[in-house]
């Protein structure tokens, strides 16, 4: 790994000290897709407000190999994710020297961000989305099952996930059309219909590079394998999941959009916001016990907003699980890994009540209404809303580093 | 739709005539991914024991568009399945023509099967699992949770389902590796190792083709959308599995590997086989509601043997919820539709304990063990087991339509 544990000194005139903005300075560097206007689309890197044509960089330096040059051909991060860890660490550095360096300034291919259009940063294989935060699995049981124990017996053994619908990830931004569904109604059958609690997730999902045909991913090897982060709003409508979930889990509540943002922090540019993880209560099977590994926690402070009101800060930090154990269960019993892979963590919900990931727990399920800057009052998205989740990280030497935010929009059910 | 209500009559020394087989005659035509020894994979078609070369046979006509020439020109079926039903059709129209024409026997790309090597036909997109048969839920429910109603009360409103893992999805043939995971344990803390449940699940698997990227596929429009069918054995470690599952529902116990027949039967193919669903015990949402639509139910009959026993005859039949409920409800929430994407029906059991499609069910959870052909016992898969499920269903004019068999032996953990 490249670690950023100073901060980095872009030279006088270089790309990252003529366009330097917080959050998005050297030591950040996250990839996109994106178009110039009327042009085909390209793997490209963000410095400041700007973004550089990654292909375009490498072909500049001249001294690359045929494998990386490969690697950043396509319109996105597909073919970076397949080649793997040796040859990420190696775009990384030399990103990270090109925006640097006053000399190679006025030979890359700059754009400003105003003049790009952004697209999926990666094609997704298979996703799966875990329930790692205690807070929020906590919440969740005390609403949705109020006579029973808020945590399943396996919740503290296991970090629980299942798999969603890759093809309805969509990229910040998209609309999200209201889904219909059967719906519970208090006396008799289910009603059709366009759901009546839409609901946020905010989540942190993790891109899979590399392969592991047999499975397996060790902890102290998921740093080979996790290449970077994005921010997921996993949109859910708790009418119709409450109705289908039992008792093979959620599904059409879940399956309809997926919105995540545009940029892919690289896991690299984490180094600084490595911290240890919540005490373990119960003894974990060793492909989970992370005891003796150094800190694989990560502290990534989460912003929701909803129609510009800030309602809440969920932070990462709080997470049960790590993202490393969740990548070693979800191989453990032999599953495959293939680039394009994507997991992402489950509502991020800290112990305070400002700290939710979800309007289900903010609201507690309708009864505790939010106040909107307009005044209004709001239990669950009426169309229209909008909704936007920001992430920050801690940088090298009190710099930051920022997440893309993931938006989208709530329209009318068809 | 081609209806092949009558028995197709090939010429004298046609193709389908040279290699008459049962189940396998010009009224089936199943296509598969395959190579001559050494030679690249390609889009075939079987007629008895031979498998014809599809895209040299669109190349012998010399007529075809150039929209179903592309089609047909890559390694396996994901052409044919986005280019859409009209072309599907054309497709299969030359190809009945070519097979029982004496003329075009000599001109045809023809292999024994012997000599040839069969692969993964489609590559899959989003794999949905359903639970369709009324059957197994009860047996599940009896068997998992005693003191319930073995029906959950959403069972009879909507086909339930949820999403498995496409990555791990392997053609008929590839070894399964005993899965490791957390077993539940009677006193104390789970436990890890290798599963000592490990299941079969004999289910009918539907492959789909055309974009609906709005979702939304009515009940009368999913004929438009599913290609064909294939045979499926969703290997299930039940240990795992039942350690897992709640609340999210099943995760590693499934994603381990799912097999699937090598063959796409098309749907073209079943026009004989289809029969009315059982009556329908609740009111259904009206995008469910087959009340007034023609047969959608499917009259397959599965078979299987483990270690060349006979150990039941489970039949699709007997299923609650139709192939086309189950994609109608997959996509009502607005959930996209690609070409790629895979739903099987869930374990298909009948009523009978004979016709049970899990050992599972078919040992009571192990208190009822099954003798095998040398005499032993066996409750579970144990390491060497091999499992075959074989199907057919009615053709026209008393032929039989053959599913390709999904075969799968069973090494010992890692």
């Amino acid at each position: 790994m490249i670690t950023t544990d100073v901060q980095l000194r872009p030279q006088p005139g270089s790309v990252a000290d003529l366009n330097a903005q917080p959050g998005f300075g050297a030591e950040n560097l996250p990839y996109a897709s994106f178009a110039p206007y009327g042009e085909d689309p390209r793997l490209g890197v963000r410095i400041g407000n700007k973004i550089l044509g990654v292909a375009a960089a490498v072909e500049y330096d001249g001294r690359r190999s045929q494998a990386l040059v490969n690697a950043v051909l396509g319109q996105n991060l597909d073919g970076l994710l397949k080649a793997g860890r040796p040859i990420w660490d190696e775009l990384r550095a030399m990103l990270t020297q090109q925006v640097t360096s006053a000399e190679a300034a006025s030979s890359l291919e700059v754009h400003d961000l105003r003049d790009v259009s952004l697209f999926m940063p990666f094609t997704v294989a298979d996703y799966v989305d875990f329930y790692a935060s205690e807070h929020h699995a906590t919440n969740v049981g005390r609403i949705f099952r109020p006579d029973q124990r808020p945590l399943t017996t396996n919740w503290k053994y296991l970090p629980i996930g299942y798999h969603g619908r890759s093809g309805t990830i969509v990229a910040s931004g998209t609309e999200i059309v209201r889904p219909k569904g059967l719906r519970p109604e208090p006396k008799g059958s289910p009603t059709f219909g366009p759901s009546r609690k839409l609901d946020i997730e905010a989540e942190v999902g993790f891109v899979i590079g590399g392969a592991a045909p047999q499975g397996e991913v060790k902890l102290a090897d998921t740093e080979n394998h996790i290449f970077g982060t994005v921010l997921v709003n996993d949109w859910s409508a708790r009418d119709i999941q409450a109705f289908e979930y039992v008792p093979l889990g959620p599904f059409l509540g879940k399956s309809f959009a997926t919105s995540i943002s545009p940029w892919v922090v690289p896991m690299a540019a984490l180094s600084c916001a490595s911290i240890e993880p919540p005490t373990r209560d119960a003894d974990l099977a060793e492909y989970l016990d992370d005891g003796s590994a150094r800190a694989s926690g990560l502290d990534i402070s989460l912003e929701i907003s909803i129609n510009n009101k800030l309602v809440s800060r969920p932070p990462f930090a709080s997470m049960y699980w790590t993202p490393a154990q969740m990548l070693a269960h979800m191989t453990v019993n032999g599953a495959s890994l293939r680039p394009g892979d994507f997991f992402a963590s489950g509502t991020v919900s800290g112990p305070g009540r400002d700290q939710r990931g979800s309007l289900l727990e903010l609201t507690w399920n309708g009864r505790d209404p939010l106040t909107l800057t307009d005044g209004g009052k709001m239990c669950f998205l009426e169309d229209g809303a909008e909704v936007v989740i920001r992430a920050t990280a801690p940088g090298p030497s009190g710099t930051s580093i920022c997440f893309g935010e993931v938006a989208g929009r709530i329209v009318p059910a068809t």
